[in-house]
């Protein structure tokens, strides 16, 4: 709440135009509904521009109904869970209509956005197949934020040969997500050959001196390449969204 | 170079209006200078949006002044430098027009860009006074491609009135650059407030298990807030500069 | 045992009122009962004010029903027990009144402590729904104690708004327990707010480069905020059990 | 400020006893000044029971003057400053009353504290000679505050005989710091001994596998005995202010 | 082989007590038998003292029972296996007279020795109830070799008191083994208690910041207490088998 | 496609000896096909002189049967995967011939070379039992690509006469690869008693302070020896390919 | 000392043509100088192909010039020292002829090689231009060992472009040594286009997550491109050793 | 103190041959001397048998100064101090008589022992020219303590033939002290030719991957030897005075 919002507030109860209780009330008031183990934030879609998103992993899958079930009361037509396991998405799928993507682990409860807003493409480039769980994660997130998404997989710097025959794709897009595991140079090649911003994402993918995903990590966090921020390891579901406010600006 | 771009010259050479020398030149030229130790790459301006920037940090003087020279002789007007030692700096001011801002050791060669371009405003938040250095990194790359900069200092965490008295500035912002050392947790509490990208850059600011940065760069990895995104540590010209980059869209 | 406590048994010798052997003992004396693979401590509920703890974790059922049975045989009206698995509380409840909680992992065997004691009131904050199993560790420790806990559950930074609701319970604990993993921040904001101490705790929730809790342990021992201190990572009891140490002063 | 404050100035306002000019002032008024490069707290002294402190290390001798003069002319008898370089204290001394004590980098401004409050005694511990700096900047701290403080120094583990001679002191303590570095098992073990809260405090004391402290903070946030919380590496002030948050409980 | 039995063997066959073919045979001459993927060294008795140990963990139990048969053929009278599944255990029991201890995994083949070999006492002195796994592989393998083992269990530095009435048998050891997970304090107390060898040996037994034996380990190798050497975490063969060594010097 | 090629093909469109679509194809074909979740690289064996290799870990049987059969209709004789699970081993059994090792996790799909080519000896040296997993990993790679392999297993430094029994092997071979665990000086004491290239392989054998392969892997980099360089942890496929690499130069 | 040449010894001292004192001679000889802190290996030019090499970084100038004059006593015509100091440079020269690159701290006192040998080309690729002091250092050594060398400078993966326009050389090069900092993204790169054995050397260039070097170094053992194998950070001299080896097979 | 002393002391007092006050100050007299900064403990040469050592690194020369008089006055012949500047070796031997080896940093005040006890003999073994200092820190150590020292330096792995020849020496010493840096590979390899314990001693030499001696650490701790215990990194004292204690037993 800002100041002139706080002022026209203040003068309505100075004017008589709005009880002491009212106005406690709309300074207060919470917007959000608590269920005890979790409170739900309603007027998130208003403030934010995007509804609140269910982080599957820490939860039950009770929880994650109930979360789903008030939200739909109030009003969201749909819901996005993310890492969000084959038993909870089988037990929510009795209780909501449910589209869920076995890759990545991504759901939607409710109607699934078909309609695709104004805005540019969202290039998602992954460089292995192995890292194609994280890049769906994102690329599902950018289209049920209403994006298009283009998808560009097996693209890694081992064979540039690959990358640089989507030049145009590439050149096209108003922002790309780059997704990669092992040495997580990709985002470095792709920052030097366009002029967007590009998300990277490291994962976890590979073995040995990989630690979990932290060299990919290191890499896109040193790049050489001007334009490039970095996320959290799988984090597929933060560029997505993030890609997704950058298209829309 | 796509395919059209390629397919255009090719034709050109089939109908005869182009040699095939031209054609190789065309294809093949170098769009960069080489002084030996480095290649300027002149055409960047054109392909990415945006001049080449001199990293100070790891050439000596006389390499910097070359690279400056070979960019002015090429058409360029000003000429970004970062990580300026004041010794260096000092040089360079003997040879050519220099504006240095001795907090962030960073400079500007040629004619300083004075008017503001189209877009919306970038804040630049830090959280406290030591993280200065870093954050005028940010805005004075920001401001050097044209962007209008609000600065937000020593609004950290632990004096949330302190922040939370800028909400309007913060809501009305296209884009916010949050700038932290120690736990780093402002981009998180700036990220619940807004809508737009929030661009974290953690500092080396702190002691102890501090880590020189890792602590705060952690953090803002691990942001339970959505749309927020993460450059290296110290590194205010990368947010600046992408802050620019999604400022134009 | 101190310098007049000594004198005073050292006199009584000196005097006849007490024998060698009877001095030897008094001073020497095992205050506690050896089951060969522990040593029960049965004076330390006079000593520290508190009576001993099984962790439960490293230990196999049968030697954690055997520390029971020895302490409530010693006089002990209850048992805490922490990080017990489901199959062990089962087993143990064959033998001893057992409560459980199974979020927490948290037992109490014997009597289950009723009777507020004197203090104030202990806050417990959570910033997630994936944090309550620590949290809820946190809480049922100072319960068993006999404080009166207020819990705030779901207040992340992420919607700093969420917290500010509950200033006024904030403001009126004499001692605030701060559970969070993921950024770790909610410590930071909270010291900002308020005048007592905030015991930090982080947890393990999240991933990538959330490295088991690092990223918050690091976030909380670098906080900016004064009056933070800072328990190991899941560490529910060691927060619990140290508010109702300040409590109690 | 909490609901009851904000409906007192409603009230007021409705009541046609405060103008919404007032309002608006009572409710959004900055309780700092603005300096540009630091916002400083002139209410923290009233919000927080102890006046802001000035963290020397990241700062200039400027802008530290700056701050203390500010404090000074809004109330403030005393400022307390940490990390402060010899350098910088020789600065300040010519403008300001200054109390700096070398070893431990700690400085008073204005009228140094000398009346004792209430309370009971807080005792610093430290393991060995080289950990006196960090000691020391606990202890001074402690007193700024008002507390009476008891010292035992170079009272490591290694020779237990030492610390256990000065049970008696650790016994009638109401809250102990312990500083430890290389091994950092100071607090450990008396913790096992006393029934009062014990803030540990790990130092960068030590060479090789100590890590610049690391070691000492692990072995302390692993602390087996119950009732230990750990501060950040070095940060004896931190433990200072929080011994006195406890002991004025 | 050193320059006198070279000389020796040189010697011989210029006098032609020794044939060529003979002489390389005893230069060269492989003390072990090859199983393809193990070399089983039979000298290794006589050369180091004690015969070969099998590391059970690498291994599957086929190749585990090949060696021992191929080490009980050649004359050895007892093996000793460490880190040996329950599993394994049962299946090498079918063939050859099998002692096992599953609370620490290790086994011997053949002959248990029985016979305690001249020298003092070795004392393995543990923290807590959960280290007692690698105690045991310590005081077993001390007790294979043929030593007295006094054990002393459940002594960690948080209850001071319990080690120091063990203090008679601490500084009537030779050589002491001390086990400890968590903060790992117990050897560096003991050190300073004592005039003799005390090999540390740290245990992954903890949570959270314990991070799998480190902070023990980091600890130990930082004792400030002089006499302490350090062996691999849950290494408690090596120090059994080091103590071993130092004993009958 | 370096600048003769360019010249040749331009030069060919010029004489009208190749069409502009030609010229296109010629320069733009992609010498791989799609797969959707893979790009499969057909013309890798002509441009890099070995076929593309399956990394069977991050792959489902499925993905990894379309791929060979993928390679074996464009001619590839026989494709070789790696880390490949014995369930999916056995599921691309039933439907292409394959050679499975199980040890290794290796496998060839289509005929197994048999022909040697030319070139000197590869010695594969590993330094313990546990380490065959990854030495056979190397072992086979080389023999896959027609090298003649020489094994010498158990060969670690602390029985260093079981290695120099082997100097003539090692001293003929053209090329080394060192597999070993633990504290991993194989390499190091290799690479002193040779002129020939030694690839070092740590491995992920051992426990406790071995980190999964951390200490061999820091071993092997700070090597003191010469002519020795360091592949992933476990990578015994990427060693035994560059030996390939090496012995046929 | 193989096999057949023990053998060939000892028949001579069987048949009388070699005393025993000659024999245990030829098989006991130091082949090294021992200088009291240093054992010089004048045979190693013989027995390696090379010869000894002065690592300048942990020894005093006196020390390095006594090495040498030893070295140039016993028939070596020139001496690589790698990290050498101006200092020692200069002091040095006063007493032998001196070649010493301030870039790379290099230096070859006695006769400078300057005849190239048979074999291919070595390619020292090089990211950027602060990577040059440790390309060059590679660049150096190889030409040492008279092998001919093509530089690469400042082809960074950020522009691609520059470093496809090499690919001829490239593609023409026997061994490639890849230097980069930051990301170290050039040998998967450059490892993906051609066939040859690419030596991979991490450098410390970068600041913040660069950490010194673990981010390229990561990132090169985590290469996707096959035939990379890398090298401790910063070792030029080791890269450049090892190619001259491959390329003289 | 042990139970039968404390028996005998209590025995005197009940037979009237002691009084409270003489038993008092036997059971807690203070058997160290305390200079404000740091308890001298006079005693630990009867109950340790070996004197205190001062650790010079974190202690001013003033302190350093007082404590060596503090002990000499108290009976002690000659106090060792490690880690001593040169500065302060200077100022100190104004005032004691002073021995000082600035390679090792280490110094004899009073009368320097030249007495060998009884006892075997002491190997120190360095690998390369740079561990000198650690290694001159171990031997200076032993011999202060009476040791007979046998040196065997410069026989780092990757020249195994240095060290073979010098079995003899390995095999005649009754403890062996093994200093490297690098890979640390040193230990493991004597560790596998002697039957006597091993005392590893980790050196910070190296550069790189190196990581201030974490590498040279791991090697040790991962040991495949047996036999092998390990000291801190660059603790030449640490295992000087252990190998005096096992020297001796």
């Amino acid at each position: 709440m800002n100041k002139s919002e706080l002022n026209s507030i203040l003068n309505k109860v100075a004017a008589g135009d709005m009880t002491v209780e009212e106005a406690t009330l709309a300074i207060k008031t919470q917007p959000y509904e608590d269920l005890g183990f979790a409170k739900i934030d309603h007027h998130r879609g208003i403030r934010q521009g995007a509804s609140e998103v269910i982080y599957g992993a820490g939860k039950t899958k009770k929880q994650i109904l109930k979360i789903i079930e008030s939200m739909l009361n109030h009003g969201e037509k749909s819901v996005l869970i993310t890492k969000l396991s084959n038993e909870s998405a089988e037990y929510l799928s009795q209780s909501v209509p449910l589209f869920y993507d076995e890759l990545s682990k991504i759901a939607v409860a409710g109607e699934r956005a078909v309609a695709v807003n104004a805005g540019g493409k969202i290039v998602v480039a992954a460089a292995g197949t192995s890292d194609l769980p994280v890049a769906e994660e994102a690329a599902l997130t950018a289209e049920f934020y209403g994006n298009m998404v283009v998808r560009l997989y097996d693209v890694g710097v081992a064979g540039v040969h690959r990358l640089l025959d989507h030049l145009s794709e590439l050149t096209e897009a108003k922002v790309i997500i780059a997704v990669a595991g092992m040495e997580g140079a990709l985002p470095s090649v792709i920052g030097g050959l366009v002029d967007c911003p590009v998300l990277a994402v490291p994962t976890s993918v590979g073995y040995g001196a990989n630690f979990g995903g932290i060299s990919a990590l290191l890499s896109m966090l040193n790049s050489c390449a001007s334009g490039v921020s970095v996320v959290n390891i799988d984090n597929g579901f933060g560029a997505g969204y993030l890609a997704d406010m950058i298209n829309k600006i």
